[in-house]
């Protein structure tokens, strides 16, 4: 992993946003998102957009919007042993407002469990089928006598409004990168409070610069963010979208994991090869498949943006996935460090991957008399950085840009792209 | 191998027709071609056509026809040593008529033997270079006393016709599939008696449904019969023939054995190897070569059809190999069934092979609201098929194929197409 | 490596050649670079350029000649104890003119050794920048006692020329392979006098036939002499240059190296592959890199010519290189006449390399009616002859050259050549 005080710190800070955000109550629609980026907005300017319940998105609509205030199962007594007050996973998401008093036997069509970890409660959903019901540890319900239950969800499902935010860092060209992250999970953290940490973060970083690409972050409910997100913007996705990343499970100790997008060479997926495995660190990349994030929906057939997805333990791939133990604990400020110093890389080496033509092109100029053999004498890596001028002159031909340089000739990235700049300067190339 | 009831019933057939079709003198021309086709004319109602001598075919003309009633050698004592009643394999194919008396050693330059089994008669021919002679076992050659023998071949070389078979299965287009198989060997089993049964077979069961391309079975002697339904049907080639596959040595207990076409990426021999592949049979894949069967003539540069050749053992790949030993006890009728399951296996999957458009390709369609999440919900393999689902909506942008859908995320072909299958019906794609 | 009376006194005969050349003082101008021509004109009617000095060529402009008469180191007494006399590497390559006397403290600053090799004298140039120096043994170094040393540098630095020479073997089209080799480099044998001698031995066996191509050999000095000729030739580059190959480090017992084109899969690449496989060699073939000898500039992206390289040990590969003990030790006569028979053989195979065009292309053609199988039948190797003139037919459809045939069959070369000489003799393909 990247070391360094500067990682360091911005480990530390990132962790302190998921802890904040860690409590709350987030769905697909709602005020838990609301408050979730009112929290990041304090980090980033966000522009935060409201969707009406009913607008027709791509092939889906806008839907009704979800507010929960309380929910709990308590016993004859009046105890609560079930509490959406101490945990925001104990309520299936989106469930319809309850008020009843039931037998055990009858409740227990409405519960949900992990019998193989026994003390984990799952993270459950259904928000196109109205249901309600609670999701609790075994050792929880096995605990539970026989006897009448009152049940109550104190929830709204109401014509409102479907959230999402953008952040825009402006860059020198107009082509974007999009980074988009879900913001429809509660108290899960991995999945995706890293993931919007490190997004968040990412951006502070972009925007003390000015880059190459205008980079613009997505702030969005998992799916029906997304695809609302495209039908708003389809005609900037046609124009203007050039790449893009999903970001998800970002904060977990495993190793790195990129998953390529639907084009499977797309520019992107190339950067992340390189920067991966110059970076020697442990990671592993995954071929896309049409399952996982909203890279889903990024790389559906009409759009087929080059968008690919990176998360350190993918999507299912742990036991804590989708349960209470996805948890501040499970993620690590040093894992989410190392997710952002990568995402830094990877993004520097995109914004800089240029094609240039060499100006003179027949024979090789005479790099001496330029001062290119010279200026680099007093280097110690003078050989290499003379080899990456001849490898950038060679292939300068209009077709190839510096990563296909920095790949054919096995030399980094940031060798062949000083040496790009040295050429530049001298003349002997232009982009 | 493929089990079941039905299935061994068709090896046992198959095996009969072979037992029926075995004493029969086939060759490229002749009568004992017509006694075959006659034979395979009780299974189905065969087209058979008469080509007269003389006719020029391609860069050939259409032989004489060779027409054999009795031969033999016999010694001083009358007693015939070899007769042509006992096998057909004795006579040299295409022998000119003789009658003389000459000497062992006079005799001995017309005589063929396999020295390595010396209890195996082989098979020889000499059809464009008139001579005549007899195949024996080296066993009956070397008990041969020296002495005066009499030699006598019955046979009849003139004018005539070239007889081969069509047989066509029609389908819901008019593009064709041509399964070929040769008729022209005489007693050996396996080449290619077992060839013309699995033929046979096949085409009877693929008539009792409507399958999706026309199958057009040619029975034609080797080479000069390819060679010959080839010039009678040029423009439909051009037009029509879209895939095919050459059927030999289709009845040994070896594994399957696929011989891909000139193109070596042909449709027939994508499906061939997905087939293969997903049956876990032991099979081998092989690259074209231009010698072998009548792929050499479907294959060659101006047809140059995607036309690849299916056997078990392959040509000369077998000691048996075109002597008396490929015989009644080589096929085996298990081997045969599996042979016309492997068969109907690919075709189905041809047949289903089709590109379809996704009418919903910006962002993933709302599957749930119209069943299809839902209606899988009881299957074991539902999650599979919902996979799949989202990988043919993925891929299905016009230029890929279910099968590249099924290759591209490892998902066996059936699943891929029933997921097609209930897109199409929910009217998310259209072929 | 190839045996055989003629290869061993060709091999006697270029070892000959290097030790003519040996002792003479090279640069890249002046008089050694003409004794070293004038002395290989006595094998080949050379045709000498010289190019002024100030011409611009390319991105460079020819420098001034430099010639040397004497140089040497004295001590107090008198004695020189470093002699240009004894070898030509003593002086730095283009030392300006010295004379002087100096304390041996601020002569060490003019001073190149080997502190590795303590007995070897290394080889060092200052081309571009204007200096002065001597290159001596440690050893040499080490004996130096303190005290006055008288230096002197006897040489010219003044406008003349740069010299190179052409030898141009006519071909049956006008289309030109071209072979080049330095002839830079002083006292060094490997690198690069058997580079020249390979060149010499492979133009007179050339012009003992009349070629397919017409093969232009230049002997130049490294770098400016290669772009010089470029400069001068582009128009011709541009139209009939197609194939190239670099000569050097072609003496020493390693094994052949090859380097390929920029363009990596150029007809000379395909076919030094080819000829390297089939001989059965020890071989290496490398990767294209802007960094070595002349195919730098041959292959700049302007140019981008199919030039590969063809070395023994390669560039900078063994210790000896650029130093004293690249000496007429570490050439062997044998690895020389090895060399030579690698690249005749690879000429040969580019030469016949053709596209052919089947004129039978429906169906195979009766070759028995051509005697084309008759005519091989007493021949050992009938089969794969036969073999060769089917995949030659298959193949021939206007996109493959004989080459191709050669791979794709995995078939000797000269084999395909046959079969495609006896089918085009029978007038079955055209060329």
């Amino acid at each position: 992993m990247t070391t360094g005080d500067d990682t360091k710190a911005a480990g530390e800070e990132m962790y302190a946003l998921v802890e904040r955000l860690y409590p709350l109550c987030r769905s697909i629609t709602g005020d838990g998102v609301r408050a979730t980026l009112d929290i990041v907005g304090e980090y980033l300017p966000l522009r935060v957009h409201e969707v009406p319940t009913g607008t027709r998105v791509l092939d889906w609509t806008v839907p009704q919007e979800w507010n929960i205030r309380d929910a709990y199962i308590a016993d004859a007594a009046g105890n609560r042993v079930v509490d959406f007050a101490a945990s925001s996973l104990h309520v299936l998401g989106y469930s319809v407002p309850v008020s009843a008093t039931m037998p055990l036997a009858e409740l227990r069509e409405h519960l949900h469990t992990l019998p193989d970890h026994p003390t984990w409660v799952p993270y459950r959903t259904s928000y196109y089928t109205p249901d309600w019901g609670f999701c609790l540890s075994q050792e929880t319900l096995d605990a539970l006598p026989d006897g009448e239950y009152e049940v109550r969800v104190d929830s709204t499902l109401a014509d409102g409004h479907l959230t999402y935010a953008e952040y825009v860092v402006p860059g020198q060209v107009a082509d974007e990168v999009i980074v988009s992250c879900h913001v429809c999970h509660p108290s899960l953290a991995n999945d995706n409070l890293a993931g919007i940490a490190v997004a968040t973060f990412l951006a502070r970083a972009l925007a003390e610069q000015t880059p190459w690409y205008t980079y613009r972050f997505l702030f969005a409910p998992g799916t029906i963010g997304a695809i609302t997100w495209l039908a708003r913007n389809a005609e900037r996705v046609e124009r203007a979208v050039k790449h893009g990343l999903v970001l998800a499970c970002a904060g977990d100790p495993g190793r790195l994991t990129y998953k390529r997008s639907r084009r499977g060479d797309a520019e992107i997926d190339r950067v992340m090869r390189n920067v991966l495995q110059a970076s020697q660190r442990p990671h592993e990349i995954r071929e896309f498949t049409p399952y996982g994030y909203d890279e889903r929906q990024f790389c559906s057939p009409g759009f087929d943006l080059g968008v690919g997805s990176l998360s350190r333990t993918p999507y299912a791939g742990y036991p804590e996935y989708h349960t209470s133990a996805d948890n501040l604990d499970f993620v690590r400020p040093e894992a989410m460090a190392d997710t952002l110093a990568l995402c830094r890389e990877a993004f520097s080496v995109l914004d800089r991957n240029r094609r240039y033509v060499n100006l003179s092109p027949y024979g090789e100029p005479q790099l001496g008399r330029r001062g290119l053999y010279d200026s680099l004498g007093g280097r110690s890596d003078a050989k290499q950085a003379q080899l990456a001028m001849l490898w950038v002159l060679s292939l300068s031909d209009g077709t190839h840009g510096l990563l296909d340089v920095a790949e054919r000739s096995g030399l980094p990235f940031d060798t062949v792209a000083a040496a790009a700049d040295a050429l530049h300067d001298a003349g002997l190339i232009k982009a």
